[in-house]
């Protein structure tokens, strides 16, 4: 084996749930005629999914949604599988980045998956001649779906797009769990510097804020939340943490993330109040949550090592990782979300892929939940490769959980 | 001050946003011509929403909700607030429970507080005269809204009801911090025993179970959820939780802390697999998710303590505690949520009597979520009594959320 | 059954450890001819180590060591024990108080069991002719050590007495997990607060201290430590509390547990900086940790409740629970430590007991660690009560371990 | 800066202990006249600690203590530091290895500093003759220190030599969170695997395995402790850990890390009962505590990965991390222990060697304790770093604690 077949081989022993799905793919072949078109970020894990598509019939056509992310070994051991082709590279250039979405689309895909909603956004702009081919597609991110919304506000979506993102069994564990572990693990391995007893701040209390929090509470920091919204800021409250406004946490945190999805969170106003030292990091998709190029205008000097960009501002340094973009890919050592994560995130997929190819043609353009019983599966195979029972309601139970008439 | 009183000023002390309402309400008087009929656990904490609520220019009338949980002392002193009407009484009987209940309805009222649906069901059944004088009514617990909803999908609900127990103001504090914080206190002051090390139980991971399995797990002990949803199961074992089926848990548990809010939970078929010294309770709702009528036809031998009743089953030793009756309310050290928490959820009450007798007469009988206005409004009158500040979304960044038009 | 011995037969179900050491003690009657003078709380839990050394052929004589701690019907069940002969009372005058030490002497004991050394100071002040008839003794607290020591050192120490206290056996549970657990719901069940967001200080980091940080931070508090000793200080600070001194703490917190073992900690200094509606508790052994007189003082107004006297201080309302004394015990509801953990305690005073019964006559006056082979016992005895096996060295690690001759 | 002066800067920053240290070592030079051999991990943090002791006059000599933990561009950067000599290298072999230890010594040291003993254990074997020049030394591990006792036991060491591992300062810092947080770490970067969920099975429950349950439980893991103390094991039982024999461990566990010190802890015994996909790694000091030769020699298959080798033993892949060594540092993303934590430890180990060289002479052969006030000065620069102020006691407190005569 080469060192991306390695990389597989590894990914694929930690994916159980992809791994059934697998097997009925190969005995029943529900995505042949399908042409599925990819752009997600392109390293062990992912591979694992399009190797599953591709056994369930389809041809994947895949690139990169991360000019960081992709890992080039891996590109190009899927290029060996039957009925894949790989367009990703890693460190290419926007140009390359948007000519691998381009190639990906010049196979007049029927299904799209995307990380970020790049695909969907090029096939509503540039290629809008492919769109009739498309019976409809999939989406990874929060930050996607955000956009996919808006767009479906407009009127501007013309096909149908699952949410993957929203869905409990992804929200539960993707962000929750998976952005929690990897970028905590991320920004330990990059810094080397200690998580306990530090002020470490989370920008955002939602699934990815809340996870985040609760594991570098576990490793004895001192957590500050920041939030928009008073009931989450109270959560957070009462979940032990500290909430503040950003202008506050500037001047008290060691260590920053950025889980909001949204923009300009640490940006001038924030930089010259924080402590020497100070470390910033970002774990929303997009790198517009720290304003790099403040900070490119306005330091005083400037040190580069592996990962870590660090500016002085004021006087004081302060240390950017992975440039601002996704901390837990982008940084050298970065592996992205843990295994376990990605096959409950990426048997969602494959399943609702499945859905999209059988019933996309009798829905409109718009964003769709994903069905609740692909999450209801996705969980019980899940459970099952634990070897986890749990309990069924009885049909006395049941009716009770229905009745009304039941007094004190 | 008498006892009664001193303890409502103790929980006054600590319900710093029904007291913000309370000056507001002593001002503008939005509940005059109001006659309020309240079925709720009175202790300190509820004399503090009565008050509130009478200074606001309602009549309010008040009975129990449950045979075990009312302090007399309590009932007393509501009874010299000008504009309190109390009839509950401690350990009183089924006939006194309900006698209670008819002089509350017995005033004629315009709007009902409910902690479990007795007060609604008993106008849909035996006092459906009083219905049509009926602008409106709140219900507080998981159970009643269960409850309710039935009735409304079955067509026979006739007012509109604002389900207080769904909206993210309740459930997230009430349920998630309350329950579980004072359950597990109950538990610990009545037993006397350790938590650290031992194999405590939680039937239901929604969220009282989840607070409560948090807790337990936060002084050391190791923690069993069982679940009947795979996605919670899931959730549960990612979290750090042994999950499996009460049959198993039946086995291996040191201590049982019921949640669900459905019924027959630990039965017949679990009791004889215990353990020696096994504890049982129950924080739903309700008397019915621990089978007590099996234990007593079953027992070869049964001891009474404080607040403990011990079972001799299979020459086993299984102690219930408060008869399977709400614990953190019904042991006789209970106390009831923390008054922090309480101070949210009747804050949520008071607002939403205000809401439904100004709003009520233009709804039809249904159940109805808390107005998102109202539920910001208790969040932010939270956060400013803690003197905590938030960030505000800049124009910028409102755009940005709304607009799909930003690529990689 | 009376309530007392109902209280006792809870009380030895979770007590595995005496049982077994019970069991000998029955066979072999091991203290027969011994008469052991104890100053203990006189609860159930007590009751059963008392049961047990008179099991083991003992007279025993048994007074209070706490004017509050004392439960009448648990003195009064023990009274009818054989061998036994109990003088505590609750709520008993300074004059009672000595009186019952007092009796207990008059049995011209052999042997001592002490918690705070009250029994062993009285001897060596006014009972001094009794000295000659002591084998030696055993002493519960940090704080009875701590004087005891001070009183070797001295010169004044005059037999042998076991430190029961100082040992891993002992610290590391009674301490951390019997006082953290029982600490903090006695505070919960007494005030009926919410610990989840609070600012909760903690006065001391040593084993008490620790424990109590630990399970508060579990239930989501802020937690806040002060120290003397900078090496336990940056311990706390890493475990992720916040360490500063109490002048600062007492502006920030919102409850407070002394566990220092020394005085003076929250005094006249700090109670005018602290927030309206503080609340004050003492888990150390005595109640001189809070400067309860001051307060008394500089009143500006008074309120009592069941467990709390609430003082107006400079127009704020601070409360302090059980008079300052040990919360856990002292306040109305208070059960003491949990049971399983003064199962371990006592029995490591059981084989204590015997042990200076054996070996005391060789030994001159000062303070002894508990012998290694005992404490081994206790903690064997109750991993084996709870099926726990664990690994034993084999030959080749033994010599390993022995052994510097083995290279990288 | 070339890469290995850049990490060096970026060690600094994070060393503020060292920092404060260095001002004094700078004006003072207090080395002036000594040279020093050490054998340590040859990386930033270490440099660190070498150019603090240069500053303060000494020449220094420094090779590595680990084949596979040297850095490169450090060592290289290490040798232009004015007096500082280095001959480590990265992937040498056991010649090299031994080597670089004699060149270190061809210097004619006068104080030694260990981690692990083998440069101590070559003076006192293949180099007795330098013997005489030796002042003393300090040995940085666990593994080391065992080694020196059992040596000074035989009556064959010749020199004092300062147990900085043994010091609370280093212990409980060092131990504990460094290597809980970066064995952990490396674990996560290197295994791209989830720890929520996980069985993760810590070997030995001493000051480095109860730092690394801590934070794998804070993660969501179910953590099971191995031990041989019954105590320990106790203590683990009650801090929410389940405790077993690695026999039993064997079958459960998902993740392994040893950190016992010993020998033999996972071998052929356990091998064949693990799960399929088992990961295991060590966090002690030597290669030993993971049977690797068994694995080579039992194996039906082979495959290998950055950092992982993955046997097929029973038809079931068993992957072990960094060939069974130390797992922060050797693993290739390995970044060893956080630099705060080396900061606390290095402050240690340059106060000790200042303290050798002054008292050195006076002290015969055998291991000696750090001196507590050298202990206290690293605790209290530490907090002054962190701008954390404690309480000192008052001498009313002083005598308080030391007198007895003080009653209830």
């Amino acid at each position: 084996m080469n060192t991306g077949e390695l990389k597989m081989s590894w990914a694929r022993q930690y994916m159980p749930v992809l791994g059934e799905i697998r097997k009925r793919f190969e005995a029943d072949k529900p995505l042949s005629d399908t042409k599925i078109a990819m752009a997600l970020h392109v390293e062990a894990k992912t591979a694992v999914l399009v190797e599953t598509l591709a056994a369930g019939g389809a041809e994947v056509y895949i690139t990169g949604c991360n000019p960081l992310s992709t890992q080039d070994d891996v590109a190009q051991a899927l290029n060996s599988v039957n009925g894949v082709h790989c367009f990703a590279k890693r460190a290419c250039s926007v140009e390359e980045y948007y000519g691998g979405i381009d190639k990906v689309l010049d196979a007049n895909p029927t299904v799209t998956i995307d990380d970020g909603m790049d695909l969907i956004h090029r096939l509503h702009t540039e290629r809008r001649e492919l769109l009739d081919n498309i019976t409809g597609g999939c989406e990874e991110t929060t930050t996607g779906i955000h956009r996919l919304r808006s767009m479906a506000a407009d009127g501007k979506l013309e096909f149908p797009v699952i949410a993957v993102n929203d869905t409990p069994m992804k929200r539960c564990f993707d962000n929750v769990h998976g952005t929690g572990e990897s970028a905590l693990s991320a920004v330990m391995i990059t810094t080397n510097t200690l998580i306990g007893g530090k002020w470490f701040v989370v920008a955002g209390y939602g699934y990815c804020g809340r996870g985040l929090a609760k594991m570098a509470h576990g490793l004895g920091a001192k957590v500050i939340v920041t939030e928009i919204d008073p009931r989450r800021a109270l959560e957070a409250h009462m979940d032990g943490y500290h909430v503040m406004t950003m202008d506050e946490a500037a001047k008290t945190g060691d260590i920053f993330v950025t889980t909001t999805g949204n923009t300009s969170i640490i940006t001038g106003r924030h930089f010259p109040l924080m402590k020497d030292g100070a470390i910033l990091s970002n774990a929303g998709h997009f790198n517009v949550e720290i304003d790099i190029p403040w900070l490119e205008a306005n330091k005083e000097g400037f040190e580069q090592r592996d990962g870590i960009d660090t500016y002085v501002i004021k006087g004081k340094k302060i240390s950017v990782l992975a440039e601002g973009r996704l901390v837990n890919l982008a940084v050298p050592k970065g592996m992205g979300h843990p295994v376990e994560v990605m096959d409950l995130s990426f048997a969602l997929q494959a399943l609702c892929s499945e859905y999209i190819k059988n019933e996309g043609q009798k829905l409109s353009g718009g964003v769709y939940e994903v069905p609740n019983e692909i999450d209801i599966t996705v969980a019980s195979l899940k459970l099952s490769s634990l070897d986890v029972s749990i309990d069924k309601l009885t049909e006395y139970q049941e009716k009770y959980m229905t009745s009304w008439d039941i007094g004190t």
